[in-house]
């Protein structure tokens, strides 16, 4: 009996563009997933969806320091490669590309992508850079995997439109696909960064999803805008976070402010518990008559 | 008795893709060289260099307006599509990608390429956001056509460092090759800003490879740098230049200023007669027994 071959991990671009080549000659389609690793099910569930989309799926894990800010939490990132790789392998990824920081920005390293709109308030201007980093890296991983496809959760939303606009701009030609957000059974969107809370701090986090879902709910019945944001912010504050970067409805192509649901639209939040920053963001669908 | 068949024409990316994909599948090597068109023997040349390189040629005209400066030449810039279109058939070029300006920078275009280090004086100085302009839409033509090598002038040497730099840092897969400049029989550089220079400019217009050559062999020499980039600077000025924005001696890798020939150089200039700015480089070799 011939044992399963294991999945196989490479750590330089051309060991990844090797396979990938190979994959090619045979014909495949091939599905890219990008990740700082800490795996979790709404990484999994982005895998399981490359291999729907392409014959072949390459997950990638790097811990990208050009995204994170001088005092944000690169250091104290989790980091798990063994287990992360078992998880992949679990759900039937085909490759894992995971090059060490060398590899990625040698020395000499000079160029960097940005992207302008999208990127100019929200996350980008509660962490400075964070845009160009994201921006960066991801030009780079996908002229790096040639993929076909790359599927990027829309827990990240505003990283997710960074993403699309980059590819389009850059003429990049592998479609970025957005994959819905995987939540915990009470509503908590899943994030490495959950595993920094505390068994109370974990207890408030679900203030976040249902503060917003309450939020969207009131603006679709005709709350005005502003009050129902604000009534959010107070409602998380009043929960225990100990600060509200922003809750804002805005365009959900554009990331533009809007005050009425006119067209497609986006609620979007960050909101602090204890040292932890949590991320969340939900569609809020027009009613049909109005 | 057929009929050779014309260069043909594609003005969108999806039709530049569609070409290079039928050559692809035939297994032909595929080289590129981009131009913002008023042709030249020294475009013509580098043309004739991808024929060498590769089994088909791309050659793109656009004048990208994001490299030129607000009071630039952009709007007399010289345009002449069917002329150019003749030479480059002529040499045997396959393809001609000459895009739109809406189909590189669509609306809501919002991505910028950025190169620090090789961008950050001489003609960066000179010409604020420049560089970007390039990187930008180098990056976007690499990615369109895809090909398997491209060829760029040593004319515009700073511009070549920025490619290679970008390519190699985006992790664009194509091959960035540099061809020697190629000059008149009296030494000047071709330029398609050499059309705007009149009979008696373009006389003394030749004095700015004189000056160069002669700093040169100054440095090799054993003269003190700053001298001999001096005598050259006045040389110019003594010669009707309007104006020397530099006369340099860098590294010929990083464009770091350098005091003595321990290491492959460079001599780069630009200089103004009239209302035309005109830019050269040569290679500096150190002497073999010092």
């Amino acid at each position: 009996m011939e044992a399963a071959m294991p999945m196989p991990i490479v750590r330089t671009v051309r060991d990844l563009r090797a396979v990938v080549a190979g994959w090619r000659r045979a014909g495949d389609r091939v599905a890219l997933v990008t990740t700082m690793g800490a795996l979790h099910a709404g990484h999994l569930a982005l895998v399981e969806e490359a291999r729907r989309r392409g014959d072949r799926a390459i997950a990638t894990i790097f811990v990208n320091p050009l995204q994170f800010g001088a005092h944000e939490d690169l250091d104290r990132y989790p980091r798990q490669e063994a287990a992360d790789a078992a998880a992949l392998a679990g759900v039937g990824c085909d490759l894992l590309f995971a090059p060490p920081a060398d590899e990625m920005y040698p020395a000499g390293f000079a160029t960097q992508v940005s992207v302008a709109g999208v990127t100019e308030d929200l996350d980008g201007a509660a962490r400075p850079g964070h845009f160009d980093g994201v921006a960066t890296v991801v030009a780079k991983l996908l002229n790096q995997a040639q993929a076909d496809v790359a599927i990027f959760g829309e827990k990240d939303y505003q990283q997710l439109l960074t993403i699309r606009r980059l590819a389009r701009d850059l003429d990049i030609p592998t479609e970025i696909v957005g994959h819905p957000t995987v939540r915990e059974a009470d509503g908590l969107a899943l994030s490495s960064r959950n595993a920094y809370l505390s068994a109370d701090e974990r207890a408030r986090a679900v203030e976040l999803p249902r503060a917003m879902r309450a939020a969207a709910d009131a603006i679709r019945g005709g709350q005005e805008v502003d009050s129902a944001l604000l009534a959010a912010t107070q409602r998380l504050l009043g929960a225990g976070f100990s600060a509200v970067d922003y809750v804002e409805l805005r365009d959900a192509d554009t990331l533009a402010p809007i005050r009425r649901l006119d067209r497609p639209a986006r609620l979007l939040a960050a909101a602090r518990i204890g040292s932890t920053r949590l991320i969340d963001n939900i569609a809020v669908n027009q009613t049909l008559c109005r």
